[in-house]
């Protein structure tokens, strides 16, 4: 792990000053048993820092959250699984307006104090009556241990709770950051359908809570792919509500680079979570390209390999297809020498220069046999490097998406 | 069809003055039943036009082609199946070589008068003495016939075999194209793993015939996808050999513009079989984007929609999921506005201005549940349009593509 922090029980609900909880609002029919709406309240009104889907359909509680969290402060987000409320016009945007204000007026505050999300079915009306009374009725229930709930109210086609909690020594004193997420479809880099919410009892001003989250969601939910598709409806949200009563943390600091150190973590580990319980997964693979003349040239390159069909394929039969890398690695349209490539599955060496390896197969076998691996590519133009997470392709992943 | 041409038989050896055939050489030990190399031979020196994949990784005949492309007349064509001599470095191209130069030694011409292409496995050296010994023994044996064993040499994972045969009429006289097809996996925009060989005894000149090719590709090889994977090994070939005695063929005249369209039918028909015959294929989907601001906005909605993983889940399973197709328009990152778009399973609106039409989803069911449909967007912007064709994804092409 690390000295600087470390990994504690608790969820959301390990940082001083929340409140969380969940309960079961009907939009599932399906499944009565399992809550359905979450919401996590601030004892005191927090700053908050949010990042959201680049997709250009965007869902309403997209749009309502992106206005509130202008906001100074907020005290709470309340979210619905069953129905993404994406795709359904004005009435959408009405029915998450709503959601706040019925969250509002429950705690004794403004609407645009609350953050909304949504996931689920796209292009279908909330049932909005159950939900106002719904929120109403789990505003008097948070308690200061319903992490789970929550965690397990957001899931929707997720198989695991997602859920992580640190504590950071900081030079005066500690601070706490706990966090849930759910991910399992749609996940591609720019944070395709997971939504994700994190506290902290840090006191930090929210212009440099916007900066770490931005710069921990870069090297975390930006990269991880499960399909290529990117959902219209995912966010990130942070609330942060000074209750360690630390100094405040100044970028520059080295408290601050604790922090940001910290919540990287938090954020990653959440990441990994999310494609290892992707829809239908059977292999984490860590796609590392090195050696490229630009950042984005190294990104394209990985982003290929990770998305392409045919190399996901042979990942899910356990056929170390190398072929299918070079040739994703071609179309990328990224500056490369083919005579220069070298890539390696684990730390085996499979392409030198372009061609097959005298590595014997049945070694590269041994490595796509395992549940978790690497393949790195080195194109030995420069220094540039990226590293994507991503999965196989396999017949359940289709059979999970054939229809709901 | 057209009163300006009309399909007959004979494939490769409808135009005049072609001889074709195939062999068995050895590559697929798995079925020696089953030729794995091919040959077309223009019994009159020809003028050739070609197009290539763009991939950055290119396969050793790709290379070798191209250079060989820009000699005044062309005699042959050789190719194989099995192997397809990509990422093989310096040996891939001297074996490359070495194909060219034993047909031209047995054909009596110059090396640089012969065309080379593989399709197969990537990243395993040629067995060169097979082939040699093979291509000099299939150089006598071609024969005015040989258009269906062709077409059935060139197949690897390939179903059917996919040939082609129209007469044109001109102004004087009539000519004839001919032409075979391959493709089954690594199908997607720019010609992946596909292979397709174009005959015609037309009188045209080398440059007109590059130009008339390049608007064929682009409106026919270059539209279609199935896995959004594009190949190393890419190649449209086309030799025309003047013996149908017609007045050389100029641009801008009405001949040209019959020529045009008979070509743009041999190559659509052929891309669209190609498109059916995908591996695991069970639905044939026409994507048809309108009312962008730009062909390339148009073109890369078309695009996302086409190789977006859930959405041919969708299909597969026969669900009309339209939220998918917003979802894919949206991260495509063109110009739109979510409440213009229009979408339609055939003829049938599913969703007006970015929601839920009041088509009962039966409705669109019944569309989807076919194995022909189309998809209409229109995003009511501008008048820019674009078309592709492509496939479902079902649990079949996953199996098909886990290992071989």
């Amino acid at each position: 792990m690390s000295s600087v922090f470390s990994e504690i029980p608790g969820g959301l609900n390990a940082p001083a000053g929340f409140l969380t909880g969940s309960i079961y609002c009907g939009i599932k029919a399906s499944n009565p048993d399992r809550p359905d709406l979450a919401m996590i309240v601030s004892e005191f009104p927090a700053v908050a820092a949010g990042t959201f889907t680049t997709n250009r359909v965007k869902a309403a509680p997209v749009r309502v959250s992106k206005v509130h969290l202008r906001s100074a402060e907020v005290v709470a987000i309340v979210a619905n699984a069953g129905n993404a409320n994406a795709c359904t016009g004005v009435p959408g945007i009405e029915g998450a307006k709503r959601m706040t204000q019925a969250a509002a007026k429950a705690l004794g505050v403004k609407g645009r104090q609350i953050l909304v999300c949504s996931t689920g079915r796209i292009g279908v009306q909330l049932p909005i009556e159950k939900l106002e009374h719904s929120i109403q009725e789990l505003s008097s229930k948070v308690i200061s241990t319903g992490s789970h709930a929550v965690a397990e109210a957001i899931m929707t086609s997720d198989t695991v709770k997602k859920e992580i909690a640190v504590e950071v020594q900081l030079s005066s004193g500690s601070i706490r950051i706990g966090a849930v997420a759910k991910g399992a479809g749609m996940i591609d880099p720019n944070m395709a359908t997971m939504l994700c919410f994190i506290t902290t009892d840090a006191c930090i001003e929210k212009a440099e809570l916007q900066q770490a989250l931005a710069v921990s969601v870069e090297h975390s939910f930006n990269r991880i792919t499960v399909d290529g598709d990117m959902s219209t409806n995912d966010t990130v949200l942070m609330l942060a509500n000074a209750q360690a009563k630390n100094a405040p943390l100044r970028l520059g600091t080295a408290d601050f680079e604790r922090f940001q150190r910290a919540l990287d973590h938090v954020t990653l580990s959440l990441a990994k979570m999310i494609v290892e319980d992707g829809e239908g997964v059977t292999k984490f693979v860590e796609v590392h390209v090195n050696g490229a003349t630009s950042f984005s040239d190294a990104r394209r390159a990985a982003e290929a390999i990770a998305k392409s069909c045919l190399v996901k394929c042979a990942w899910f039969g356990g056929d170390p297809n190398w072929g299918r890398i070079m040739d994703a690695i071609g179309y990328s349209g990224i500056k490369m020498r083919e005579e220069l490539v070298d890539i390696y599955y684990g730390g085996t060496l499979a392409v030198k220069g372009g061609v097959a390896s005298s590595t014997p197969v049945e070694q590269l076998q041994r490595v796509v046999a395992q549940d978790r691996f690497c393949v790195t590519v080195d194109l030995h133009l420069g220094k540039a490097e990226y590293t994507v997470f991503t999965t196989d392709l396999s017949t359940d992943y289709v059979t999970l998406n054939m229809g709901e």
